[in-house]
């Protein structure tokens, strides 16, 4: 029998390395708890669901690309799917990006750079970040694309003449970089991946903005989270509630979806935020997300209790998907 | 000099015998306009800004897949560059998908097929529509992955042998197979493809759903739509109007919100839409979308006026992007 057979296990959006490891291993110690890496968003759903894991961890969104579409429509739940499923915390991940690779054979100077001005964008911006080694012997730069998109002033001034391939996650990069024994190539890749694939650090923090966050969700089938395997939140550093609630409108009373957003200022509920995705009842028809700042279950005044009741009768299909509590 | 010198210019997201194009058709008459394809939705933006073209036009939402990110992205105009573009209109194009191709040279009676039962999909859904002709000759189909997505019953049942290549846009798939001098491929693709290009039609409208539907806004840079260049518009099958605001939350006040969005029902207009994007000013901060019914310029009762005074007060950056009226 392995480890994995004594503990609870969290399934966490895989590869080994990925970013939504990091946000695991921030929220779930490993001597209480077994990682599992998963292969897809509807994995990490359907092992919860499952009862497979005892909780999972999914990706909702970025600060600078937007919400994850694909945990959206799982948690809209189209189908009764997922029925179970319930949102028992949440999880903040800075994303820094490292330039993972081998050093060059002879030790020179850093490369220098200059950013170089075009027709589409004369006045580029600056990278925050120079590199620690020389890069003129890199010729290949492996990714993923939305990491890409978040390094292009590195990229551009320090990498300019590399050629860009786009693979599945940051840490499939990594493992790419790690087996070419040409050391001719580069993965722009976490922390956490140099570190497992042993690989020199030739830029760190080498993305666009210094307030990169990908947020992430805890997910279980209990409104709460389990009590007998502690996951690592001090108490003495909660900062709030948030809750999350989806609905559908009903489709002859136009009115209806500034009636519910209504409830929440009756109430006083701060909404932190909003979306929406086609519930594929109709054309033009959809399921709306709101999270809220309270808890259904710690509400001392009856304010959630009171929004939700109201919510329900006016709204079509409701769901109330979790309350949680936020930390430092 | 061309025709083209003498008329107004409406810009779409081509290439030609995209649904964008069918957009166009549906609402600019060629006697009056000079249709012109541009290769992304910044670049219908760019046109429209800099006064290349008179109108523009972009998809904003599909009823299957939601919100088409690449046009809120640039509504949102986080860095002024589209500071004068207005909504001055919206478009319905019913998807219809084609499978595109060459005819067998043996004439055989058309393909049969059954959906099979997996682990994953127990019940699969019957495709609703059924090949003109005969398919076993196709081993290679091409389309956009989002067309894909949307004619899985009809794949998974007619052409489940065939090899899958995704390329840039359902005309281009036409293309492609337009050029297979060796007869064995075909495209998921529309009608005004399989015109252009002369293929032969092998199954008509195999998409899943009946209700597929996408909607494009017509953009400008006037609050109005220009009296001199008339749309295809018939004011007798005018259905009413909407308009379209985007606003930011000021970062200290958690309340406003749901205030904001409260004003909506004060003052009874009823919402039709609501999205977010990332505003880049600070992690989880977010531009709001919202569409509502009710007219900035033709507001009889002044609940447009009155909510909108209400809203920019409340919000941050506040901007009105337009009223339209609405068509049968």
């Amino acid at each position: 029998m392995s480890l994995a057979d004594y503990k609870p296990i969290a399934a966490y959006l895989g590869p080994v390395a990925s970013y939504s490891q990091q946000a695991a291993l921030q929220a779930f110690s490993e001597v209480v708890w077994y990682l599992k890496p998963v292969t897809t968003i509807d994995d990490v759903c359907d092992a919860t669901q499952d009862k497979k894991a005892l909780l999972g961890v999914v990706p909702i969104e970025n600060s600078t690309n937007g919400p994850v579409i694909f945990t959206l429509d799982d948690l809209a739940d189209r189908d009764g799917r997922y029925k179970d499923l319930y949102v028992n915390g949440e999880i903040y991940v800075d994303v820094h990006h490292q330039l993972l690779g081998h050093k060059s054979a002879n030790a020179r100077a850093p490369t220098g750079g200059t950013s170089t001005p075009t027709a589409a964008d004369p006045t580029p911006a600056q990278p925050k970040s120079q590199p620690l080694e020389n890069l003129d012997h890199i010729t290949k730069l492996y990714s993923h694309p939305q990491a890409f998109g978040q390094c292009t002033s590195f990229i551009s001034t320090y990498l300019k003449n590399a050629e860009k391939f786009e693979v599945s996650s940051t840490s499939k990069a990594a493992e790419i970089v790690a087996n070419d024994t040409s050391g001719t190539s580069a993965a722009i890749s976490s922390k956490l991946a140099g570190d497992l694939y042993k690989l020199d650090t030739l830029a760190e923090s080498i993305e666009d903005r210094d307030d990169n966050t990908t947020r992430f969700l805890i997910i279980g089938t209990e409104p709460t989270l389990p009590k007998d395997y502690p996951l690592k939140q001090d108490p003495a550093t909660r900062t709030g509630t948030k809750s999350l609630v989806t609905f559908t409108v009903p489709h002859k009373s136009p009115g209806a979806l500034a009636d519910i957003l209504g409830c929440f200022r009756d109430y006083q509920l701060d909404l932190t935020s909003i979306n929406s995705r086609p519930s594929l009842q109709g054309p033009f028809q959809y399921i709306i997300f709101v999270e809220f700042e309270g808890h259904k279950l710690d509400d001392p005044d009856g304010r959630v209790k009171s929004a939700l009741e109201k919510i329900e009768k006016v709204s079509q299909q409701f769901r109330w998907l979790g309350s949680w509590y936020t930390y430092r």
